[in-house]
Protein backbone atom coordinates (compact mmCIF):
# COMPACT_ATOMS: atom_id res chain seq x y z
CA UNK A 1 0.00 0.00 0.00
CA UNK A 2 0.93 3.84 -0.21
CA UNK A 3 0.62 6.13 2.38
CA UNK A 4 1.46 9.56 2.35
CA UNK A 5 1.95 11.88 5.21
CA UNK A 6 2.68 14.94 6.56
CA UNK A 7 3.34 15.46 10.57
CA UNK A 8 4.35 18.62 12.47
CA UNK A 9 4.52 20.37 15.85
CA UNK A 10 1.91 23.21 16.48
CA UNK A 11 4.27 24.61 19.76
CA UNK A 12 7.09 25.30 17.98
CA UNK A 13 6.53 28.55 15.96
CA UNK A 14 6.53 29.30 12.14
CA UNK A 15 9.58 27.41 11.23
CA UNK A 16 9.63 23.75 11.74
CA UNK A 17 12.19 22.34 9.21
CA UNK A 18 14.20 20.99 11.71
CA UNK A 19 11.61 18.57 13.57
CA UNK A 20 10.35 17.90 10.10
CA UNK A 21 13.38 16.46 8.25
CA UNK A 22 14.00 14.62 11.92
CA UNK A 23 10.70 11.99 10.72
CA UNK A 24 12.64 12.56 7.17
CA UNK A 25 15.48 10.92 8.68
CA UNK A 26 13.24 8.41 10.80
CA UNK A 27 11.76 7.27 7.24
CA UNK A 28 15.07 7.55 5.14
CA UNK A 29 16.59 5.04 8.28
CA UNK A 30 13.56 2.67 7.71
CA UNK A 31 14.51 1.35 4.91
CA UNK A 32 11.16 1.29 3.58
CA UNK A 33 10.87 3.43 -0.16
CA UNK A 34 9.54 6.79 0.24
CA UNK A 35 9.37 9.98 -1.95
CA UNK A 36 9.54 12.94 -0.33
CA UNK A 37 7.40 16.62 -1.75
CA UNK A 38 7.24 19.88 -0.08
CA UNK A 39 3.39 18.68 1.50
CA UNK A 40 4.04 15.24 2.25
CA UNK A 41 6.31 12.20 2.52
CA UNK A 42 4.70 8.85 0.56
CA UNK A 43 5.68 5.46 1.85
CA UNK A 44 5.51 2.22 0.33
CA UNK A 45 4.91 -1.06 2.01
CA UNK A 46 2.03 -3.47 4.45
CA UNK A 47 0.49 -1.88 6.76
CA UNK A 48 2.33 -2.98 9.86
CA UNK A 49 5.74 -1.93 8.18
CA UNK A 50 4.39 1.74 7.16
CA UNK A 51 2.46 1.77 10.98
CA UNK A 52 6.31 1.00 12.64
CA UNK A 53 7.31 3.85 10.85
CA UNK A 54 4.75 6.45 11.51
CA UNK A 55 4.21 5.26 15.08
CA UNK A 56 8.16 6.13 15.31
CA UNK A 57 8.15 9.51 13.68
CA UNK A 58 4.51 10.48 16.70
CA UNK A 59 6.57 9.53 19.21
CA UNK A 60 9.73 11.13 18.84
CA UNK A 61 8.23 14.45 17.79
CA UNK A 62 5.93 14.54 20.91
CA UNK A 63 9.05 13.58 23.11
CA UNK A 64 10.06 17.35 22.96
CA UNK A 65 6.61 19.04 21.74
CA UNK A 66 3.63 19.50 23.55
CA UNK A 67 1.10 19.37 20.73
CA UNK A 68 1.41 17.57 16.97
CA UNK A 69 -0.53 17.68 14.20
CA UNK A 70 -0.54 14.52 11.58
CA UNK A 71 -2.52 14.07 8.29
CA UNK A 72 -2.02 10.02 5.95
CA UNK A 73 -3.87 8.90 3.34
CA UNK A 74 -3.65 5.44 2.33
CA UNK A 75 -4.07 4.14 -1.17
CA UNK A 76 -4.27 0.26 -0.98
CA UNK A 77 -4.83 -1.56 -4.30
CA UNK A 78 -4.65 -5.47 -3.92
CA UNK A 79 -1.87 -6.82 -6.55
CA UNK A 80 -0.35 -3.91 -6.76
CA UNK A 81 3.38 -3.14 -6.73
CA UNK A 82 6.23 -0.80 -7.04
CA UNK A 83 3.29 1.71 -6.87
CA UNK A 84 5.40 4.64 -5.42
CA UNK A 85 6.77 5.48 -9.21
CA UNK A 86 4.23 3.33 -11.41
CA UNK A 87 1.44 5.58 -10.58
CA UNK A 88 3.35 8.52 -11.85
CA UNK A 89 4.46 6.45 -15.14
CA UNK A 90 0.91 5.67 -15.77
CA UNK A 91 0.05 9.75 -15.67
CA UNK A 92 2.80 10.23 -18.21
CA UNK A 93 1.66 6.78 -20.37
CA UNK A 94 -1.88 8.16 -20.59
CA UNK A 95 -0.92 11.83 -21.24
CA UNK A 96 2.02 11.05 -23.90
CA UNK A 97 4.25 13.54 -22.02
CA UNK A 98 6.38 13.99 -19.03
CA UNK A 99 4.94 16.07 -16.16
CA UNK A 100 6.65 17.86 -13.80
CA UNK A 101 7.43 15.12 -10.45
CA UNK B 1 -4.91 11.51 21.28
CA UNK B 2 -8.22 12.12 18.67
CA UNK B 3 -8.15 10.56 15.22
CA UNK B 4 -10.24 11.41 12.80
CA UNK B 5 -10.36 8.92 9.66
CA UNK B 6 -12.66 7.86 6.71
CA UNK B 7 -12.55 4.98 4.85
CA UNK B 8 -13.96 3.68 1.56
CA UNK B 9 -13.87 1.13 -1.43
CA UNK B 10 -12.88 2.30 -4.78
CA UNK B 11 -14.84 -0.84 -6.88
CA UNK B 12 -18.23 -0.95 -5.64
CA UNK B 13 -19.84 1.91 -7.01
CA UNK B 14 -21.56 5.36 -6.17
CA UNK B 15 -23.32 3.69 -2.98
CA UNK B 16 -20.74 2.53 -0.55
CA UNK B 17 -22.66 3.46 2.89
CA UNK B 18 -23.22 -0.89 3.87
CA UNK B 19 -19.27 -0.88 3.89
CA UNK B 20 -19.17 2.20 5.65
CA UNK B 21 -21.33 1.35 8.16
CA UNK B 22 -19.55 -1.96 8.72
CA UNK B 23 -16.82 0.31 9.40
CA UNK B 24 -18.64 2.58 12.06
CA UNK B 25 -20.17 -1.30 13.59
CA UNK B 26 -16.21 -2.04 13.99
CA UNK B 27 -15.41 1.53 16.06
CA UNK B 28 -18.48 0.95 18.02
CA UNK B 29 -17.92 -2.33 19.15
CA UNK B 30 -14.19 -1.33 19.60
CA UNK B 31 -15.18 0.43 23.16
CA UNK B 32 -13.09 3.24 22.40
CA UNK B 33 -15.09 6.98 22.44
CA UNK B 34 -16.15 8.10 19.20
CA UNK B 35 -18.62 10.50 17.32
CA UNK B 36 -19.48 9.96 13.68
CA UNK B 37 -20.13 12.33 11.10
CA UNK B 38 -21.39 12.65 7.58
CA UNK B 39 -17.98 12.94 6.55
CA UNK B 40 -15.28 11.03 9.20
CA UNK B 41 -15.35 9.32 12.23
CA UNK B 42 -13.46 10.80 15.49
CA UNK B 43 -11.92 8.12 18.16
CA UNK B 44 -10.32 9.12 20.77
CA UNK B 45 -6.91 7.02 22.34
CA UNK B 46 -3.85 6.22 22.58
CA UNK B 47 -1.81 5.32 19.48
CA UNK B 48 -1.63 1.28 19.74
CA UNK B 49 -5.84 1.52 20.63
CA UNK B 50 -6.52 4.00 17.59
CA UNK B 51 -4.46 2.31 14.90
CA UNK B 52 -5.49 -1.49 16.25
CA UNK B 53 -9.21 -0.44 15.40
CA UNK B 54 -8.00 1.40 12.02
CA UNK B 55 -6.56 -1.55 10.92
CA UNK B 56 -9.16 -3.88 11.49
CA UNK B 57 -11.28 -1.99 9.51
CA UNK B 58 -8.90 -1.58 6.76
CA UNK B 59 -8.40 -5.27 6.95
CA UNK B 60 -12.24 -5.96 6.94
CA UNK B 61 -12.74 -3.32 3.65
CA UNK B 62 -9.82 -5.07 1.77
CA UNK B 63 -11.23 -8.72 2.74
CA UNK B 64 -14.20 -7.65 -0.18
CA UNK B 65 -12.50 -4.73 -2.44
CA UNK B 66 -9.78 -4.44 -4.57
CA UNK B 67 -8.96 -0.90 -3.71
CA UNK B 68 -9.25 1.25 -0.83
CA UNK B 69 -9.09 4.76 0.00
CA UNK B 70 -8.79 6.06 3.94
CA UNK B 71 -7.86 9.60 5.42
CA UNK B 72 -6.62 10.08 8.66
CA UNK B 73 -5.88 13.08 10.87
CA UNK B 74 -3.86 12.79 14.17
CA UNK B 75 -4.23 15.71 17.00
CA UNK B 76 -1.82 14.91 19.89
CA UNK B 77 -2.05 17.09 22.49
CA UNK B 78 -0.16 16.11 25.78
CA UNK B 79 -1.93 15.88 29.06
CA UNK B 80 -5.17 16.55 27.20
CA UNK B 81 -8.50 14.24 28.01
CA UNK B 82 -12.00 14.00 26.73
CA UNK B 83 -11.29 15.68 23.85
CA UNK B 84 -13.64 14.21 21.98
CA UNK B 85 -16.47 17.04 23.46
CA UNK B 86 -14.16 18.77 25.48
CA UNK B 87 -12.59 21.08 22.04
CA UNK B 88 -16.08 21.43 20.74
CA UNK B 89 -17.73 22.89 24.41
CA UNK B 90 -14.20 25.30 24.17
CA UNK B 91 -15.63 26.80 20.71
CA UNK B 92 -18.63 27.90 22.21
CA UNK B 93 -17.43 28.92 25.83
CA UNK B 94 -15.61 31.32 23.54
CA UNK B 95 -18.42 32.32 21.09
CA UNK B 96 -20.61 32.63 24.18
CA UNK B 97 -23.55 30.77 22.01
CA UNK B 98 -24.21 27.03 20.73
CA UNK B 99 -23.14 26.00 17.78
CA UNK B 100 -24.46 23.43 15.30
CA UNK B 101 -22.89 19.80 16.10
CA UNK C 1 -21.43 18.85 -1.67
CA UNK C 2 -20.14 18.29 1.38
CA UNK C 3 -16.85 19.74 2.45
CA UNK C 4 -15.27 18.93 5.33
CA UNK C 5 -12.80 20.82 6.66
CA UNK C 6 -10.04 22.36 9.69
CA UNK C 7 -7.28 25.08 9.84
CA UNK C 8 -5.47 26.08 12.54
CA UNK C 9 -2.09 28.46 12.90
CA UNK C 10 1.10 27.63 13.68
CA UNK C 11 2.62 30.51 15.45
CA UNK C 12 0.19 30.43 17.78
CA UNK C 13 1.69 27.61 20.32
CA UNK C 14 -0.25 25.05 21.60
CA UNK C 15 -3.65 26.60 22.52
CA UNK C 16 -5.42 27.39 19.39
CA UNK C 17 -9.05 27.51 20.43
CA UNK C 18 -9.35 31.13 20.11
CA UNK C 19 -8.62 31.30 16.37
CA UNK C 20 -10.26 27.88 16.05
CA UNK C 21 -13.70 29.49 17.19
CA UNK C 22 -12.74 32.26 15.09
CA UNK C 23 -13.35 30.11 12.12
CA UNK C 24 -16.56 28.73 13.30
CA UNK C 25 -17.91 31.76 14.07
CA UNK C 26 -17.65 32.73 10.08
CA UNK C 27 -19.13 28.93 8.90
CA UNK C 28 -21.70 29.85 11.49
CA UNK C 29 -22.41 33.14 10.42
CA UNK C 30 -22.83 31.98 6.39
CA UNK C 31 -25.71 30.33 6.12
CA UNK C 32 -24.61 27.27 5.24
CA UNK C 33 -25.86 24.11 6.73
CA UNK C 34 -23.20 22.85 9.09
CA UNK C 35 -21.69 20.41 12.09
CA UNK C 36 -18.61 20.82 13.73
CA UNK C 37 -16.38 17.82 15.45
CA UNK C 38 -13.41 17.83 17.82
CA UNK C 39 -11.71 17.30 14.63
CA UNK C 40 -13.39 19.34 11.73
CA UNK C 41 -16.11 21.09 10.56
CA UNK C 42 -18.54 19.91 7.81
CA UNK C 43 -20.65 22.00 5.54
CA UNK C 44 -22.89 21.30 2.75
CA UNK C 45 -23.33 23.42 -0.23
CA UNK C 46 -22.30 24.11 -3.61
CA UNK C 47 -18.57 24.69 -4.60
CA UNK C 48 -18.64 28.25 -4.81
CA UNK C 49 -20.66 28.78 -1.89
CA UNK C 50 -18.28 26.24 0.25
CA UNK C 51 -15.39 27.80 -1.39
CA UNK C 52 -16.12 31.58 -0.28
CA UNK C 53 -16.90 30.64 3.13
CA UNK C 54 -13.57 28.88 3.34
CA UNK C 55 -11.44 31.56 1.56
CA UNK C 56 -13.06 34.07 4.04
CA UNK C 57 -11.53 31.91 7.12
CA UNK C 58 -8.50 31.22 5.27
CA UNK C 59 -7.95 35.08 4.35
CA UNK C 60 -8.99 36.00 8.67
CA UNK C 61 -6.61 33.59 9.98
CA UNK C 62 -3.99 34.91 7.67
CA UNK C 63 -4.74 38.12 9.23
CA UNK C 64 -3.32 37.71 12.32
CA UNK C 65 -0.87 34.64 12.02
CA UNK C 66 2.68 34.52 9.61
CA UNK C 67 1.65 30.62 9.07
CA UNK C 68 -1.58 28.23 8.65
CA UNK C 69 -2.26 24.99 7.80
CA UNK C 70 -5.37 23.69 6.29
CA UNK C 71 -7.34 20.64 5.02
CA UNK C 72 -10.02 20.01 3.34
CA UNK C 73 -12.11 17.05 1.99
CA UNK C 74 -14.95 16.66 -0.40
CA UNK C 75 -17.31 14.22 -1.35
CA UNK C 76 -19.79 15.59 -4.09
CA UNK C 77 -22.53 12.73 -5.67
CA UNK C 78 -24.69 13.97 -7.81
CA UNK C 79 -28.58 14.82 -7.09
CA UNK C 80 -27.76 13.99 -3.70
CA UNK C 81 -29.18 16.68 -0.65
CA UNK C 82 -29.05 16.77 3.29
CA UNK C 83 -26.06 14.67 3.31
CA UNK C 84 -24.96 16.56 6.77
CA UNK C 85 -27.51 14.27 8.34
CA UNK C 86 -28.74 11.68 5.78
CA UNK C 87 -25.48 10.29 5.86
CA UNK C 88 -25.33 9.11 9.05
CA UNK C 89 -28.82 8.52 9.13
CA UNK C 90 -27.89 5.89 6.55
CA UNK C 91 -25.37 4.23 8.77
CA UNK C 92 -27.89 3.95 11.75
CA UNK C 93 -30.09 2.26 9.03
CA UNK C 94 -27.87 -0.23 7.98
CA UNK C 95 -26.76 -1.23 11.53
CA UNK C 96 -30.26 -1.14 13.02
CA UNK C 97 -28.85 0.69 15.94
CA UNK C 98 -28.03 4.28 17.15
CA UNK C 99 -24.21 5.16 16.67
CA UNK C 100 -22.67 8.13 18.66
CA UNK C 101 -23.07 11.19 16.50
CA UNK D 1 0.85 28.95 -0.60
CA UNK D 2 0.99 25.02 -1.17
CA UNK D 3 -1.80 23.10 -1.87
CA UNK D 4 -1.39 19.71 -1.89
CA UNK D 5 -4.55 17.81 -3.76
CA UNK D 6 -5.70 14.56 -4.68
CA UNK D 7 -8.85 13.53 -6.27
CA UNK D 8 -10.95 10.35 -8.28
CA UNK D 9 -14.10 9.17 -9.23
CA UNK D 10 -15.94 6.24 -6.69
CA UNK D 11 -17.97 5.34 -9.50
CA UNK D 12 -15.20 4.13 -12.02
CA UNK D 13 -14.13 1.08 -10.59
CA UNK D 14 -10.40 0.08 -9.15
CA UNK D 15 -8.38 1.69 -12.16
CA UNK D 16 -8.97 5.72 -12.46
CA UNK D 17 -5.19 6.47 -14.06
CA UNK D 18 -7.84 7.28 -16.86
CA UNK D 19 -9.28 10.26 -14.96
CA UNK D 20 -6.64 11.40 -12.67
CA UNK D 21 -4.24 12.00 -16.07
CA UNK D 22 -6.71 14.39 -17.00
CA UNK D 23 -6.53 16.19 -13.92
CA UNK D 24 -2.97 16.43 -14.14
CA UNK D 25 -3.32 17.35 -17.74
CA UNK D 26 -5.41 20.36 -16.26
CA UNK D 27 -2.72 20.99 -13.72
CA UNK D 28 0.03 20.94 -16.26
CA UNK D 29 -1.89 23.74 -18.53
CA UNK D 30 -2.49 26.01 -16.02
CA UNK D 31 0.80 27.67 -16.05
CA UNK D 32 0.79 27.03 -11.92
CA UNK D 33 4.02 25.33 -10.74
CA UNK D 34 3.42 21.54 -9.53
CA UNK D 35 4.75 18.94 -8.73
CA UNK D 36 3.34 15.14 -9.10
CA UNK D 37 3.82 12.20 -6.90
CA UNK D 38 2.14 9.02 -6.23
CA UNK D 39 -1.22 10.10 -4.13
CA UNK D 40 -1.03 13.82 -4.74
CA UNK D 41 -0.39 16.97 -6.87
CA UNK D 42 1.63 19.97 -4.95
CA UNK D 43 0.35 23.56 -6.59
CA UNK D 44 1.90 26.94 -5.46
CA UNK D 45 0.24 29.92 -6.04
CA UNK D 46 -2.01 32.33 -4.55
CA UNK D 47 -6.00 31.38 -3.52
CA UNK D 48 -7.73 32.58 -6.28
CA UNK D 49 -5.18 30.99 -8.86
CA UNK D 50 -5.06 27.44 -6.80
CA UNK D 51 -8.70 27.17 -6.48
CA UNK D 52 -9.83 28.25 -10.14
CA UNK D 53 -7.45 25.02 -11.29
CA UNK D 54 -9.38 22.97 -8.54
CA UNK D 55 -12.47 23.85 -9.38
CA UNK D 56 -11.76 22.97 -13.00
CA UNK D 57 -9.78 19.90 -11.93
CA UNK D 58 -13.62 19.20 -9.74
CA UNK D 59 -16.31 19.67 -12.54
CA UNK D 60 -14.57 18.17 -15.24
CA UNK D 61 -14.42 15.07 -13.05
CA UNK D 62 -17.91 15.54 -12.02
CA UNK D 63 -19.55 15.63 -15.99
CA UNK D 64 -18.56 11.97 -16.27
CA UNK D 65 -18.91 11.16 -12.56
CA UNK D 66 -21.47 10.57 -10.56
CA UNK D 67 -19.09 10.95 -7.07
CA UNK D 68 -15.37 12.35 -6.71
CA UNK D 69 -13.60 12.62 -4.12
CA UNK D 70 -11.16 14.85 -3.26
CA UNK D 71 -8.42 15.93 -0.69
CA UNK D 72 -6.88 19.02 -0.10
CA UNK D 73 -4.44 20.24 2.33
CA UNK D 74 -3.35 23.94 2.31
CA UNK D 75 0.56 25.06 3.94
CA UNK D 76 0.37 29.47 3.72
CA UNK D 77 3.58 31.12 4.87
CA UNK D 78 3.92 35.07 4.91
CA UNK D 79 6.16 36.00 2.47
CA UNK D 80 7.75 32.37 1.59
CA UNK D 81 8.20 31.89 -2.05
CA UNK D 82 9.15 28.83 -4.38
CA UNK D 83 8.51 26.94 -1.51
CA UNK D 84 7.64 23.86 -4.14
CA UNK D 85 11.20 22.88 -4.31
CA UNK D 86 12.89 25.11 -1.24
CA UNK D 87 10.69 23.18 1.38
CA UNK D 88 12.79 19.81 0.43
CA UNK D 89 15.77 21.84 -0.04
CA UNK D 90 15.34 22.79 2.97
CA UNK D 91 15.47 19.19 4.83
CA UNK D 92 18.56 18.26 2.80
CA UNK D 93 20.14 21.42 4.33
CA UNK D 94 19.00 20.25 8.04
CA UNK D 95 20.12 16.35 7.14
CA UNK D 96 23.39 17.07 5.46
CA UNK D 97 22.29 14.57 2.60
CA UNK D 98 20.27 14.06 -0.27
CA UNK D 99 16.81 12.55 0.61
CA UNK D 100 14.66 10.50 -1.78
CA UNK D 101 12.06 12.85 -3.73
Amino acid sequence: MLASFSIFPLDKGVSVGKYVAKMIDIVDRSGLPYRTSAMSTVVEGGWDNVFKVLKRCHQTLMKGSKRAYMVITIDDRKGARNRLKGKVDRIEQVLKRKISR
